[in-house]
């Protein structure tokens, strides 16, 4: 099995709701570390994974839509606490709808899954994976 | 499936018994970087793979009771090679045991795998992972 | 000149006033890595610059009192730009006051330099440093 | 299942060949960071994966082979595009090789998967994944 | 005194000259994480020792110009080793024409130094400072 | 002022003596990251700071000599608390001696400084810097 991952960043503000987030139940934020694992059984005819430049492109414009934000604003995660797992989620599937969509070209359709990996801090990451 | 890794770390003295070790067979030390992941399909309520303060709690309290002492001197690695990839697992038997327990919290019974990665400097790491 | 430093991390809110800061002026938030360097030129009676768990303990209560906050609401910093380097200069001048204190030992007494170090990101970080 | 991790790095010229590839078409280089994993149900009769030092000596005769070289003159690359994912697929295919010829010792003949990673830059990385 | 640091990185071909160099005479390549710190020793109007973003995009311009090249055939470098510690020197001459240039700002005349470091792998950095 | 830094590790034993020191009193043991850095005003001939094949070697041979073993144990250590900070001197030192013993070259003698920074764990190091 072959990967790929790209790293971005984003800048947000948000709280909780549940006694389990103690003080992170006030309104705080986080720079999250953004890496997104690309995989497939067998490369393409250029012989990668995926587009390094449009996997950065679409990666960019998905963490772009969210970045300098207060996540409690996002009318997407209205009522929804924003963990770290949680936006990992979200920006996966979101990467999975643009594959699907063919905005990383011909040649990603042979991607079969995506790993997100979103980096909260030096001591505490988050990741979701799924099948594509 | 999601995640979520916690950080700690651990230094301790300890020797090796067996000729592959080479220079490793005297008494020498290490410092080893602690990542304890957990794994599940699903969210819990709070929408967490697991309370993160708890988490790190119990990592803490597994990593104390090591920290600061020679493993040779340790009654439990009585006669075994307390190699990175043995003190890996465990960690992650340890972290087993207190969910099971109940230690995590009732939402961390949803939790179905441990990943626990020690890094023994900037070259060299080892890891376990088990089903729970 | 000997030194030592130690890392801690911070996860707040805030915003920015000037159009320099583009997209940053609204509400968003960052995780703060904050590494606190203490120097001498000489060691003190134990060999050490300074007693580290002292200094990890001051270091912790500092930017404990910042955390998990929407700097904007902080009265110590109303009306002023929360900017990294802002920040890094907080924090180093609460840990010389600290030291002046006598916080961190008698020992620190020896200390004369400060240095703060703030990672906004993996590609941005800023500090600020003086003497004591 | 049990795993150890060892890291070095490769320094080489190269270019590629289709319009994907952008600026990169033309003759550029990278530093390569390069680990490799190796994986086990259960430990050998020293309580390791693998003899840490052999595996280490394996990965730099491997990475030596290429070190300091333009890709593109080196004969067994002709007409290959030598991205880095399929450079992580060499690495771990020579590393299969050296296994099975015995050259980590017989208690590797215990390791079940291999595990290759190349980091190109601090935000983006390759590998590939293969059984024994 | 403050500071800020961005970070980029360049992606180049290139080959030394004299035997002090031994395998690195050979035509290979590297990444090179590129940092670039600017300091001051007071804020500017905003509370900032530069705009970040227009710091951000002279240090890409610069990167830009010489990334995905072969150095060798830069007549820039004609008959210069163009070893890290070089190139380090090269960015922050150009970084510090620029801000004498005012592209910058206005704000950034305040800035005292300029230091660049250029990481060629994890084991191995060079840097270069200078007064403005 | 230009510098390189050249990356190497040691794992070690020791223990401390004062009440300073709390669980660290006890015999444990760390893993340094060593971080040798050698400054100098100008480049030498061949456009470098100093051959850095014989800075690695040199480093690996001050660290080599210490590694594997517990400080405790070692002649040159007696009655001496082996702090970090400390340790950073020794080393710094004994590659001073080397310098001046013309074993970085004759290119070498042109250093006018040295920095070593040991890193214990990913959240404290200490350093020691001198002229030459």
């Amino acid at each position: 099995m072959f990967s790929i991952t790209v790293r971005d960043h984003l800048m947000v503000a948000h709280s909780f709701r549940g006694e389990v987030f103690g003080p992170a139940q006030r309104l705080h934020g986080a720079t999250f570390l953004v890496d997104a694992t690309f995989r497939r059984p067998e490369l393409d005819d250029d012989n990668i994974v995926v587009d390094i430049g449009l996997a950065t492109q679409e990666l960019g414009l998905i963490v772009g839509a969210l970045n300098y934000r207060n996540l409690d604003d996002v009318p997407d995660f209205a009522g929804t606490n924003t963990s770290t797992e949680y936006l990992a989620k979200v920006i996966a599937d979101r990467l999975a709808d643009r594959i699907h969509q063919g905005a990383l070209g011909e040649g990603a359709r042979g991607i079969t899954g995506i790993a997100v990996t979103l980096h909260e801090s030096h001591i505490a990451w988050a990741g979701y994976e799924r099948a594509l």
